[in-house]
């Protein structure tokens, strides 16, 4: 029997719960409070936020089912009828008060229409502000394993995607050190819905004992004032990716959804310096060097 | 006599070295940094910056003259076919230190294409962190004489374009008060390019001595820990205007314009807080309920 719509909307509201849950446990000081809101065109979600917890500064868990008809860019851009959709996942940015804990991003969604169309899309990517190899591939070898278990093609084409969509192109450099990154993901793809939503769920629930993983190891690493400040630079290229080029806050801000929600992905403080430029042969140089499509990381 | 394209590209930037001197003179710490750039494609700039002045936090006055062939995208969006084109203009935005003191944004701008046709576009807006009705009326009333000189239809017609203009979607809020904007202004207008170009210059000549006087007035002025971080905040909103909304920042990124001369528009610092409230009846309020379109501040 294939999954139901609602089993879906409900296995990602438990994975919201879960994630929540151990993030707390590994923070050790911050709570995440709880906002339901509803969408004016239909659904709604709930949204999690923790700020100023002892590793978190700030981090947003979001839940959303959503549905209604979409406006018109967004059934063009989606080469798609104007029928009722339903879009509903699973959204996580977190922004860590040291630089020696790396920013991450998950996302998991399922998006359907009424005429019987449907996919899965997702992904998770991590943000560095300083690229350890170690870290970088401890990251990526869990992608895989998670990945392997339903296809072992899957790893090396969902970590392609993600070099080529985190990128900032005006800048040319990647957001970070990629990860997976896959969308439209349906029957086509050899596999049955339910196998592919195990799937999702499955890289869902790698996000936070792998993000756990790296906090523990960093999150008591004393820093500098200009490691700070290299972090908070760090982070505006972080704002300019999602607020030019990210799809799904695009989406939000298109669908008119809830602002707040989206947004949470924005750091609590990031900063701009004019033409700033790194010190030859230090850790920002090297870190800068490593931002860039095609780096191999688990071989 | 018709005005020349090399009359227009020096008259550009002998403005920008009026208006460089002067926020100089008034900021009395700061110097503006001049960098040479070129564009690949053709032409190029000089970007004038200044950081951690008495007043000025960071500000850009940037000067630019470029050519070549459009890409594809641009073309469709302005509606041109894809022949040479030239674009020249000055464009600023000023953060103070002070978030007494207001962020202000000025652009002027010639474009021509190959095929003869031309325009010119511009204006100047401001956004104060605490809107103060006497300087709103200041500012606004220095546009409205600056406009009237050339055409009493002007100030009206270019006031509601920037209410529209500078517009936050997402959130509901104009950037700050507006001012003026206008675009492809050219002989339709009733006006020759003579009389246009001396508009602009006009424009461009209200620019220094409309800001020096605002700065003048509130340089001095001590603030509080929350109204600094309130400044963070207002400036957050800026970053999301200037990153999803701005037409001559998404131009410059999508033509391979000198990204750090682009950008210099984003304040050195800026901040998030999640779902950020404010007092009751605090300045915070009364400033959010004036930041909305079809204030009148001249009558």
């Amino acid at each position: 029997m294939s999954i139901t719509k609602q089993q879906i909307i409900d296995g990602f509201r438990a994975l919201q719960l879960r994630i929540t849950t151990q993030l707390e446990a590994e923070d050790g000081l911050g709570h995440f409070r709880e906002d339901a809101w509803e969408r004016p065109g239909g659904g709604g979600g709930f949204s999690r936020i923790m700020e100023a917890g002892a590793v978190v500064e700030k981090g947003g868990v979001n839940f959303s089912a959503v549905h209604g008809h979409l406006p018109e860019n967004i059934t063009k851009a989606l080469r798609v009828d104007n029928a009722e959709f339903l879009a509903t996942g699973v959204s996580i940015v977190i922004h860590p008060n040291s630089p020696m804990v790396p920013i991450i991003h998950m996302n998991v969604r399922y998006f359907e229409m009424e005429n019987g169309t449907w996919w899965f899309g997702g992904g998770i990517d991590l943000t560095p502000h300083y690229v350890i190899a170690d870290d970088a591939q401890f990251f990526h070898a869990a992608l895989k394993a998670t990945c392997d278990k339903t296809d072992p093609a899957f790893y090396s084409k969902f970590k392609l995607w993600a070099d080529d969509y985190f990128y900032i192109k005006h800048r040319k450099e990647t957001r970070g050190i990629g990860g997976i990154f896959f969308d439209r993901l349906n029957e086509e793809s050899g596999h049955t819905k339910h196998q592919l939503w195990d799937f999702v769920l499955a890289v869902g629930d790698t996000f936070a004992p792998t993000y756990r993983a790296l906090m523990a190891r960093h999150k008591e690493e004393k820093f500098t004032d200009i490691q700070r400040q290299w972090q908070l630079l760090r982070r505006g290229r972080y704002v300019e990716f999602n607020l030019v080029y990210d799809k799904g806050t695009k989406f939000g801000l298109d669908t008119d959804g809830r602002i707040e929600s989206i947004l949470m992905s924005l750091p609590t403080l990031a900063s701009w310096v004019y033409d700033h430029k790194v010190e030859p042969n230090s850790e920002e140089e090297k870190t800068l060097s490593l931002l860039r499509k095609g780096v191999n990381w688990v071989d």
